[in-house]
This record gives structure tokens, sequence and C-alpha cells, in this order.
């Protein structure tokens, strides 16, 4: 798909059909988006916890009180970032946004649907996902993105522009 | 160009032309990219500031102590966050994080090169920032994006998979 009718028809799925399944190559594709993300210092403090388990996934998106309908997702994607790499809560929290940004962009143009559901800055939401999933203590949660085959096709209808957004020259 | 090249090639560009201009049609294409990112509960806190006067840019590129490169940029978009819109700083940071990113790939896309200047999480350049744009009190700058033509031409070399990133059910 051409990059700017990717990101202005991208939108957040709300239910996937149950017996998708993620190929392996959509998903080296996945990350390796992620990974392409700009990083401050190029430190790239990012991580990757992919889980397929069905039982994992549903039990994560009761944790994060996400919709019943994610839990029919085929794959989950949690970004990570390792504090050890990036000290500075501010500064993995964009790497990480930027990164997961990528990633559901990817998704949609390999027609995979994705929902965003943030875990950070929730610190009640970090420790809950850390435990349950068991990071070491520098590591933090920051998002999980539900992967699978949408149930209703992806929209085809781009985003406005909304000019009330738009200052020139000054506010 | 295709999505998933447009993420993996981009790169920021350290130089601009200093002649060239980014065309009207350009910035309406990069703004809507910008405000097709995702949202906490939709609020979408994020504003756009467009700077094409020469002198302010230069100006505002040495106030971020950004390269002297950059002073030659065609155009800066400045990220912002109303508060009045979303109050949590975390919050409106992820969501203007993904609209920066989705900003720069339609850059990359169109042949533009780009430069994301962080402003937040610095208090000291979020204030320095605001007062020299004559921000409201409560509005808050995110990032600058210098844009131009590059120097040299855009990399077409992809980011690599770094597979110790990737951690497969647990950690």
């Amino acid at each position: 798909m051409e990059t700017l009718r990717a990101i202005v028809t991208r939108r957040s799925t709300q239910r996937f059909k149950s017996e998708a399944v993620v190929s392996e190559a959509a998903r080296t594709d996945l990350l390796r988006a992620a990974m392409s993300a700009p990083s401050a210092d190029k430190k790239k403090p990012w991580h990757f916890l992919v889980i397929k388990d069905a039982k994992a996934l549903k039990d994560l998106a009761v944790l994060l009180r996400e919709r019943d309908s994610l839990q029919s997702a085929a794959m989950g994607i949690v970004v990570c970032a390792d504090n050890a790499e990036q000290r500075h809560m501010g500064q993995w929290a964009i790497d990480c946004s930027a990164a997961t940004q990528n990633l559901i962009l990817a998704a949609h143009d390999k027609g995979l649907g994705s929902a965003w559901a943030r875990v950070f800055p929730s610190k009640g939401r970090m420790k809950t996902v850390g435990e349950f999933l068991r990071l070491p203590q520098h590591v933090t949660p920051f998002s999980v993105v539900f992967l699978g085959k949408p149930e209703k096709p992806l929209s085809k209808r781009a985003s406005p522009l909304e000019k009330k957004k738009v200052h020139l020259e000054s506010w």
C-alpha cells in the first residue's frame, strides 16, 4: 500500500476473527518496522515480547480491561523499554511510542488489524503487566499491540484535515 | 512509496539544501498524516504550528542547539499539545509522538528530508520554545520537525532486524 494511504486509513480494530494467524514473515516485517523508529541518542531501548499463546493473550486483554473482542487476537506484541539502555522515562516513552506507531502502520499495510492498548503512563498498569509477564526489574512495559484479522474489512476512509489545528507562523 | 519501504528506509536528515521549498500540497499531506495518529480517548490534543519564516526557523534551530545545517531547512512544523484538550502529560506525549512519527514518514514518502528535534521531555526546552513562539499558557511544544530537501539523496538502506530485541512468549 502507498505510505500516505496506509497512514490516513489506519484505524483501531474493535474485533478480530478468532481463527486467524499472523505469518512469521508478517511478524518479522512488523518488528523490523518498529525498530526503524528514531530514538534519542540512538539508544533504541525498545524490546518486543511476542505472545501467541491464546491463554496468555486472553489474560492480558482481561488485565488491561480491553474489549472482550480483543481476546480473540492472533498475536500480541508487548513493546517494552529497557531502563538500563535509556534511563529517562520521557525519552524512552517517545521512542516506544514512535516504534508502536510504525508497528501498527506496518500491520495495516499487511492487511492486519491492530489495537494499541496503552500501558504507559499508568503506573498501575506498568506494574501489573510487568508482573504478569515476569519482566526483569529494569524493563517496563509501554504498550500491548493486539493483532489479527479484523472481523470487518479495514476502513478505506481517510482522516480529515482539521484546519483549526493548523497555525501559520504564529498561534 | 510502499509503506514498509518508507518505514525502514527513513533516516534523519543532517543537512538541507538551502534553496528548497515545501509545496502547499506536500504540507497538507504531512499535516493530514500527523492528524491520523491514534489518540487516547480520541482527544487528539495536537496542534501544528507551521513556520516558513527563515529568520524564525534559524532562531529556533539555534535555540534547540541543533546542527548549523538545520538552519537552512525550508519549513519547520512545531507539534504542540493543548493541555486543555488532554490534561495528562504522559498521554499527550504519546499522542504527539505518534503524530510526529506519521509526519516524518509522510515527509520521507514525499522525498523530503526531516529532522525531529525533541522539545519534550526537557522542561527547559518546553519553556524556552513556548516563550519564543509566544504559545498560550495551556499549550506545550512537544517537538520541532525541520523539513526540506536533503543535501544528500535519501537512504535506501533498510534498518536491520535486531534479533536480541525480540523475545518469544516470555523474556
